[in-house]
């Protein structure tokens, strides 16, 4: 890949200057500069045949037949928890994604400020206006709302089959603890729980929230790893041995599943590890994380679904289902970024990727 | 160009009134007309072929080449500073276009009332409905509020590669007053700062913010292109020698980088003078000059760290990155903007304009 663009350039430059000897050094300075910064060959070690996870059928087997005596519901009821005054954008992604897929309602608990502007990206979404920041509460109120904010959203929590927590979710520090005890009631309830953006801030520094909890999935981009290495194993991350490193973090955070987003995707739940290097896109606009975060909630539900069905006689290994999420989410991102990069370039945003998640999912298991 | 137009011109009539020599005499009067109004003659000494920039090969050299090593932001973070309670079209433009044309991650700094608009016009774009105006403050909290704007913007400006400065930005004393803060931050920080829109209204009263500044590029129009020659040279315009007066006035203000809009667009930074003639379109919709000043910000972005990334020996000329992202942006807006006329002609839109940035760019330089 590197070589292939340092040639384009190559010859961009020959036609402008004619100076092959200049431009092939410039290459050369370009793959070292990238390699030196970027860590190319440590991240490359990752892509171990062996690990790679057998995405399509994993994609295939958890993803339920359309059957017209389906009722509304069955097919996946996913919540968010995420939307401040900051972020709107991210819980859509990660809700709208949801739906996309396959998934029958997708909630969004956000702040007031935030509410009608989600609503407003799309009616296909139910958004619940309940959380508070800090700014809208003063001191002596706060107890009796933290109490109805985590009230208003328990009142629903039996009937999702997942929550994904912390696209958009801002870090004020009063609406993170309200955070803090909607993820106690999910955990007594024994909903799925995943964590992304600055829900992984709030997790980093109360790991408490999830340890131990068997249901929770942590989807930590190249710099959220950083600081759980950094908090859990109190070491750097060592892209030498990244297959032992996350196999410890997970078994350190008490057997919760970490995808770890990188060239290529790494999960473990700490019993094993598995790779997705199926190849998407170089484009790095934001949001692509939250449609992953959404994706992830669907098929980590269609897995539970799948397994209770089967009575545990599942055709296809690993069989823990927040690893079968996150190896299917990933996967099946990975295709629709690569599908919307061919058609819109550079120009490539999140909202186009979105749009190729249903065709990229009929592709591998067509609908009927 | 205007013979064209009045060739046109003469057939309708010709079919509409079947009157020859009326109709040339129309031609001629309106060829005549357009000459005195926008001074073509003094216009199309601008074009002469020295001094035109090698547009094409400075896309191509500074669109860094897309990795799939990369991680999010490395493709560029911009933040525009503007809308307020009358403007919200003029910032989205600007920070959608950065997106369009491959930077990761695009902000927008504007008033409460401008933020939910914003905010729904697009759920890519982050924005901080952070700054107020004169209406919202009152006087005895001024101080301590215009300290909280400067440092709610302050603590993102170190992660920013660009700021533009202007669009939306409006008039009012006490949101200027932040503003200028926010620049002379941005100022100590090393961030590039574009101004455009309102944000020339600024920095033409108060030249200090910009003088002296290596990293300042401003985009005047016809107008504040006429009112900064008028502060700074205490003269007119003068056309018969453009090069020459854009390059005195850049000089005067500490070798700040100006691009001249106008029939060709003339870019100096006081030592140079190059300009961009490429035909664009003749619909002068609203929006445009927005659209420029959010490309210029991510070309200005690429040409720095490209020039990072090859040491400095960089293989084009000019090697000023802020000369080579106004070659950079003024050239992909104008082949943009021919595009979309081709296709909407009278009825063409800034949004058309938006949508033709990817596929103009993929002409110039393949993604992969």
């Amino acid at each position: 890949m590197l070589v292939k663009h340092g040639m384009n350039h190559l010859t961009v430059l020959n036609s402008a200057r004619n100076h092959k000897l200049a431009t092939s050094l410039a290459v050369l300075r370009r793959q070292q500069f990238l390699t030196r910064v970027l860590g190319v060959r440590g991240e490359d070690r990752m892509q171990d045949p062996k690990f790679e996870a057998d995405a399509d059928n994993i994609l295939r087997a958890i993803t339920p037949v359309l059957d017209p005596t389906r009722h509304k519901g069955q097919a996946g009821k996913i919540a968010v928890i995420g939307g401040c005054r900051e972020y709107t954008g991210a819980p859509y992604f990660a809700a709208i994604s949801a739906l996309k897929i396959g998934a029958d309602l997708s909630h969004v608990f956000c702040t007031k400020d935030a509410a009608s502007v989600i609503k407003s990206y799309s009616p296909e979404l139910i958004v619940h206006p309940v959380l508070e920041e800090s700014y809208s509460v003063g001191d002596r109120d706060k107890d009796h709302i933290s109490r109805n904010v985590v009230a208003e959203v328990d009142k629903w929590m039996e009937r999702f089959d997942c929550l994904v927590v912390g696209p958009g979710l801002g870090r004020d520090p009063f609406l993170l603890d309200c955070v803090s005890e909607i993820m106690k009631q999910a955990r007594q309830s024994n909903v799925p729980i995943v964590v992304d953006g600055d829900g992984l801030f709030l997790v980093t520094n109360s790991l408490e929230l999830v340890s131990g909890y068997p249901l929770a999935i942590l989807t930590p981009n190249v710099y959220e790893y950083k600081r759980l290495v950094q908090k859990v194993l109190n070491c750097e991350v060592n892209d030498q041995d990244a297959h032992g490193q996350l196999l410890l973090l997970a078994k350190q955070i008490g057997g919760v599943t970490i995808l770890r987003k990188g060239k290529s995707d790494l999960v473990s739940d700490g019993e094993i590890v598995k790779s997705v290097s199926i190849y998407g896109s170089p484009r790095r606009c934001g949001g692509q994380g939250d449609i992953l975060s959404g994706s992830v909630a669907v098929f980590l539900s269609w897995a539970r679904q799948c397994i209770l069905a089967d009575e545990g006689n599942l055709s296809i290994s690993p069989t823990n289902p927040t690893i079968l999420g996150c190896i299917a989410g990933s996967a099946l991102l990975r295709k629709a970024a690569s599908l919307a990069f061919e058609n819109r370039k550079r120009s490539t945003l999140t909202t186009d990727i979105i749009e190729c998640l249903g065709i990229s999912l009929e592709d591998i298991c067509p609908a009927c």
